[in-house]
């Protein structure tokens, strides 16, 4: 049964065929070292995504320029249309004049509509009703990308810099830990911890999943310290510091939760290479009372101090 | 695989390790006792989430002011570009002027252009097209905001204020009870009740999950009684009343449901310290059969009346 | 263990207690018929589940109300502050300016602003400054409200109006069957029947899962018949048409499904009483081969035929 | 068991009954071959949902023609009621007066109003007071719908074109790929596969499913290969490919999955008939390293060189 387990994990979707040393399939940011070539435009194309996921600078960035190409646009429009066909223009020169337009494309995108400048005759009446339409439906289209942007969750777990082997109980852990350090309560959150080391035969790679003491909180207020008992069972039993470095070991975590933020599932995910694990450290608690209310010091969760293993 | 279950739920991300004397986990709103500090600013700040949690009141207030401030930031510029670059100002005095930039600003921002005052040259021109551009983006986020305030699952469980130990079949049940008060249907609605008390020896706790009569129904239209039977296997099995204050009880609700309004799943906690839960008392029957409905008095949740134990 | 499955879903939140006879329990549409009082009026109030639930009709005459009466009130308070403050009013009788003020009011709410009446001086500014943001405001709630109330999933599944007893192998079956009218897929359907009788002796209610031919499809795009084998573990075994009566027998219908047009999870719930139950009767088939396309004609959904009985 | 389950996989609302040769139940981009008829109109009706799945170019179709069409009947009225209540307007012939009540028109919807033209007199205004609420509420309304439309969890999985039956291990295996060309990540893949063969006797079709090596992975950022090994327990042993011709086979592939991106479920569905199904093809490998990152070239999903069977 434990080994049928591991078999289902085993690749899971991140290619045991070609993953020789020194390769991290996990990044620390929990993406993924895979890139895909020779997908169709049309097929890879997901403007949406791109423009909800997109920093904020550059999302910006992208509307002050189209809302600036726009009404360069349509200001070219009008010139061409003539601007003795806007009511009201006091531009002499051409330039001044080009800027009567513009500013008058501004005022029509945006549906301000002054009134000072106004169209006069049908080509330039038809120009603006089509510009102030498609006005509207930019801004109903940036509604829902701001709302897009907003409403997804924004979980960002905070992970400790290292993992540890530390005692436990009687024998040795492998542990981490982790914060949620925002307001919004993640409820019901479980955790899957894998192993993935080099093959002694060949370039391929197994997958093990480690069983951890305590899979699955129901709250998740505080800090958590994710321990994976290294007992008979495991298969970290008898490898050593070096053994795992030399067996590239990969510790790959995910972790799935429900945001009452958002009312949605969230998942994260991170992993730990055999040089950012430590042997013989311990992580320092992190909570003390204070006021009737327990204080979580989340600065401290990389701290930790030297410990003799079992 | 009863203690196994115990086991893990043993802490649940509440820290056992500092709970000592008169702490209390979770407050009976449902948030916890637990404050995390020295969380760097970026990683903390979840703007959407606060502006989307606020009160009402903050929320109208922070528009209001935010309203005036950008007004009053635009019309100082507008002010100082000119208010000769604003046709149509009627203002003599620089008080007067000032207004002027001021309505122009407010009349600019939502759009609204009546045109009386409307800008002249260059300069007024683009301020003019750049806060109109503002207001519509700081529009689209108010809708944004607005939509993700309405559309949370808005679910106030209201639970009896007091527990009781009354008689259950022939022994005696931990028993509560809770409606939903408003008319959005929970669906598949689960309740978890687990005990936190202190250790005999030290300042640690235990946690058990507590066996309930019924953990979930499908349907939650009318007022529900959660029943804890106190038979040999439950943790409460002969702790007197005096017992559980001196071990310090705590009595952890949780319950999950679907909310058929929203279409999401809503989770709602609260809990029970010993001095609120009552020995030899019963909930009184609150529903009567009424023009073929079953009638609820949700009025009657916290009525009891005093009962022999078994 | 059967045991077990059906104690638990004993009651399931409707109320076992007094449920007597020709009580129905929940309606042919799926609502409770239970009503809650006592509810104080702001745990009850849900402003926006209340406007996105409501009828159309009703939705859009509250807007056409609200918008009127908004209106009345503005134009009020600018003819208050005396309409020689609002420019170009070409108003003489106080009818006709009130009449100016009122489509001042309309243009300035909708930001719309013509400018031929604009305000002047600091009062009327104030006034309409305050009233293009309360109408932009405004204006952000009812695109949210009209998301939200097309956005939520609208499944109407439609059942069979009678359910039939009818030959099923060598037995006999309850049966009845269902019909997704709409174009949108509904996914990983999930269907749960139970029965809820009189008790002989006393007020009180049984109620009985029912084992089903087959619980759970993946796909839902034709017409599905639900079929309830009546063998000797079913509660229904040997009871006759007279025994459901008497019992005032009453099926309750519970159905789960992903919808894949909304991406979200949609209920629905129907009942049928004995009195609904046809003996001797069973469904024709409603499919059939068109253009290599199976045709399923819904307008069949209620025609049985008459049938001999196991 | 495993008899049990194939029972209740067993048609699964895709209709045994009348699926006789050269039936596809399924079509490769997931439809299904299912009419239903005899809807009465309103149930059918799902209007946003026809508004959010339509194509693109055909929904700013209907925007663009409402749009003309709503400007044509309120240019209309406003002629009706008579241009002279139109202040401004420097049409001379009626084309050029109906042109400025068109232009107007389309001004007052979209609250652009420039003012060069105003309504004058009672009857306008309430036409315009009219006009431009609608105009804001349409507005809401297509806000709405651009936001359904993106915010639809948009995943285009890509199955390989054809099936294989290849070598695996030590016996053949029925394969076939699948990627997702779109950078949002899906985790917690599911697929289920399922053969639907006629019986030999009938017109009637039996169902099975089919056990996968591997039926969930926890991430799918690469390519993956389902297999179905065809062993002794497998339904599809000992048929050989003109077995599977005269039983006009058909596999039904369904996937569920997380996407990260809308944080929603999503589904996926293809069928592959018996004339899809290569014997002694294989699959060739499309992942290679590239600067210590997987590279999968999606190009090669097809692409399969011949292999002799076990």
């Amino acid at each position: 049964m434990a080994k049928n387990e591991k078999e289902k994990f085993n690749d899971f979707g991140l290619g045991d065929k070609s993953s020789s040393d020194g390769y991290r399939a996990l990044n620390k940011d929990g993406t993924f070292n895979i890139t895909r070539t020779n997908i169709p435009f049309f097929e890879r194309l997901n403007f949406f995504h791109s423009l909800v996921t997109m920093k904020w600078s550059r999302f910006f960035g992208l509307i002050i320029i189209g809302y600036f190409i726009v009404n360069l646009f349509f200001a070219t429009i009008y010139s061409m249309i003539g601007v003795e066909h806007l009511t009201g223009t006091k531009g002499m020169t051409p330039f001044e004049q080009y800027m009567e337009a513009f500013f008058f494309s501004a005022q029509t995108i945006t549906t301000l509509g002054y009134g000072r400048v106004a169209p006069l005759g049908l080509a330039a009446n038809i120009v603006a009703a089509i510009e102030s339409m498609l006005g509207l439906l930019s801004f109903a289209l940036a509604t829902g990308l701001l709302y897009g942007r907003f409403s997804k969750p924004n979980t960002k777990i905070r992970y400790s810099d290292k993992a540890v082997i530390a005692p436990y109980q009687n024998i040795n852990g492998f542990m981490f830990r982790l914060v949620n350090p925002q307001k919004n309560q993640l409820l019901e959150v479980e955790i899957n911890v894998s192993l993935s080391v080099k093959r002694n035969d060949s370039d391929l790679r197994n997958f093990y999943n480690l069983e951890l003491e305590r899979k699955k909180v129901m709250f998740f207020p505080s800090m958590w310290t994710i321990v994976h008992p290294i007992d008979k069972e495991s298969p970290m039993y008898n490898l050593s510091k070096k053994d795992l470095l030399i067996k590239d070991a990969e510790f790959i975590v995910m972790l799935k939760a429900f945001d009452e933020s958002s009312s949605l599932p969230v998942y994260s995910r991170t992993s730990y290479k055999a040089d950012e694990l430590f042997w013989g450290e311990k992580f320092i608690y992190a909570a003390k009372r204070e006021n009737g209310k327990l204080n979580v010091d989340v600065g401290l969760i990389n701290h930790t101090e030297n410990v003799d293993l079992n």
